[in-house]
């Protein structure tokens, strides 16, 4: 397999969009990411998009064909292809784009993620989210993601006492990056305080500890690392690819409190890059609900199990802490247009690795890493960066 | 990259199943081409299921997730994940899977693709299947996907002088063939007269043009070829796999009577097979609707543009013909489960290359070809198949 580099990046703003159709917010980040690139668009041998629900959302599948279409490249025939892993459709997208590189099968891919979730009414939403849960047995009893989450905060704050202080600590952070991002749904730090009285809903989680419903697309362009050079100033490698699953349904699962598909994506990914979490300077990952970002920073191995909490509220995921977390704002403040987040998360990471994070660059980011997951773990796709 | 083999393949009944679920279906399916490759579950080492609208039909997205789950290789925790692109998801999951296995990334892989269509009401199906087309240009003006290959016919009819017998052909035939598989949906013959007879959709097709609502899946697994023969007896080794797109929208192409998707992905697979359409000796085309395999024959170069309704009527394409085309029964009398259709065209093209087409077997057929199509020709994938 060949190595293969990001060579260009591009997103939209992420927010409320009425104004723009899922056309426009996918033709906005590809065409961002084609001029980075210093590619023209013609150079694009294949697309690969990320979204999880344009079906229910707004009654269109086919969205490969149509970004190819939209993108003004229909004349080129090249191969396009919608990727979906729930939450996670965004990373494996970039998954698959990388694969198609890696193989030699292509040379410059453009992976994007898009999603317009605002076309339906917030009372749609439970059950399209639902959809990357288990409906049979999970969906059918009424369960939503936000009280899967919920049933996963109570257990960890159970078995290792972890706060609701610790938990609200993720949207507090979180916020507080996002305020830095130009491109976040939310650019506005929040107290303690406002994320503990934040209406409730599915104890312990509030609306602050919940990410938002969004409209937005991000994208990259990949190519062999051998001619990224020819492109890119800055390309960034990637190190590392892998995907795994567990059970859709939580109540299948061995424990409440650990999601194995990060801890199998993560491993293999640590493996193939030859490093291990220590190496880590600056990591998105997938804060759809504040517990999951908890969660996650222990099963990556940044943190002991059960120490997440307290290094949260102490900071040490902060910008410039141990390792720094979700300085986009991640899934709270950034937003969460959920087959965007995946590529999305590429896209800050590989700003950061180029040292254009602007007022939240983390200081000399050598490595990277992106987690992305589907429901509430059923997929987690895991991805390792490094500077040239 | 690495040579590509099928070393098993498996497929369900297709029809109305309503006593199954897609959980059901699917591992049905799975283990079926499992068992056929001789291998344990445990040595997949990765999942790619084609599926075109489970969010819309059932409120289920992550369906990779899900099929690893139902397959008992949660446990295992390998990756897995859905590809879409309308009604060519299966051809697409078969060349997303045949890259990750060319890549050296995976060595075991299953493709599968399945759909469960009649969950939902008739009155629904429609618009679901118009998601695979352009809902922004045609579905909103009320276009469905019948009326759009309608106007393909009519404008083929006028150009070329194509008869409506020499359209009605094709269903004749494939029910003819569907009649020799026990797998097909409809097993039994039908006259030219039911054809012409039957209830009219849209001019000048009539319920006979038109491909059924279909619930069933398909599954492959493949394997580099190198050591695809440690499994299988007869290996069918897949010399190319060729994917393009065009304008979703019918009305921004150059001509009705063309699909340039079909034309640019076959040309491609042609060029890495190292062979022409002479070559080809039986053929899985996408006949949605009568005159899409009247148009596929054409454009894939089996037949000069223009004579493929002549070409079907005088028999060409029948069993031992020049070119067998739809051996299986085809999207007509085989079935049309949107994302299972693709992979069971790859189940077919491999029982026929292996001499087990029962009934309906083609003499000494070395070579076989699958076309799977999304809409009216988004996108095409084209994939061509040798006996060793």
């Amino acid at each position: 397999m060949r190595d293969v580099a990001i060579i260009g990046v591009g997103d939209t703003k992420f927010g409320e969009l009425w104004e723009h159709s899922i056309r426009d917010i996918g033709m906005q980040a590809g065409l961002s990411a084609v001029s980075d690139a210093n590619i023209a668009g013609e150079q694009i041998e294949a697309l690969y998009i990320g979204n999880m629900a344009a079906g229910s959302l707004i009654e269109q599948e086919h969205l490969g064909a149509l970004v190819s279409d939209y993108s003004g490249l229909s004349a080129l025939h090249i191969p396009a292809v919608r990727i979906e892993a729930a939450g996670a459709s965004g990373g494996m997208a970039l998954r698959e784009g990388y694969i198609a590189v890696a193989s030699g099968m292509h040379d410059i891919v453009m992976v994007a993620g898009a999603e317009k979730m605002t076309d339906v009414t917030d009372e749609e939403i439970p059950t399209i989210q639902m959809a990357g849960g288990d409906q049979q047995w999970e969906g059918i009893s009424g369960s939503t993601m936000a009280s899967l989450f919920a049933m996963m905060a109570r257990r960890h704050m159970h078995e290792y006492g972890t706060t609701r202080e610790n938990i609200a600590s993720v949207p507090v952070k979180n916020h507080k990056n996002g305020a830095m991002n130009p491109n976040a749904q939310y650019q506005k730090g929040i107290t303690m305080d406002t994320v503990l009285k934040s209406p409730m809903v599915a104890d312990p989680l509030g609306v602050f500890d919940c990410a938002p419903i969004s409209d937005g697309a991000a994208a990259v362009i990949l190519a062999p690392l051998d001619i990224a050079k020819k492109y890119s100033e800055q390309p960034i490698k990637i190190v590392a690819s892998a995907a795994a699953t567990d059970t859709l349904a939580l109540q299948h699962r061995e424990s409440l409190t650990r999601i194995d598909s990060i801890k199998v994506a993560s491993r293999n990914a640590y493996k193939t890059a030859g490093i291990g979490p220590k190496e880590i300077d600056v990591a998105e990952v997938h804060d759809s609900y504040s517990i999951a970002e908890i969660i996650s920073i222990e099963d990556l191995g940044f943190f002991e199990k059960g120490k997440g909490g307290p290094a949260t509220l102490e900071g040490m995921t902060e910008i410039n802490g141990v390792v720094s977390v979700n300085t986009s704002g991640g899934l709270k403040a950034r937003g969460d247009p959920m087959g965007a987040t995946g590529v999305a998360q590429a896209v800050e990471i590989a700003r950061q690795l180029r040292g254009k994070g602007e007022k939240r660059q983390v200081n000399n980011a050598e490595y990277g890493l992106s987690l992305n997951m589907g429901g509430t773990g059923g997929t987690s796709v895991v991805h390792i960066y490094r500077r040239l």
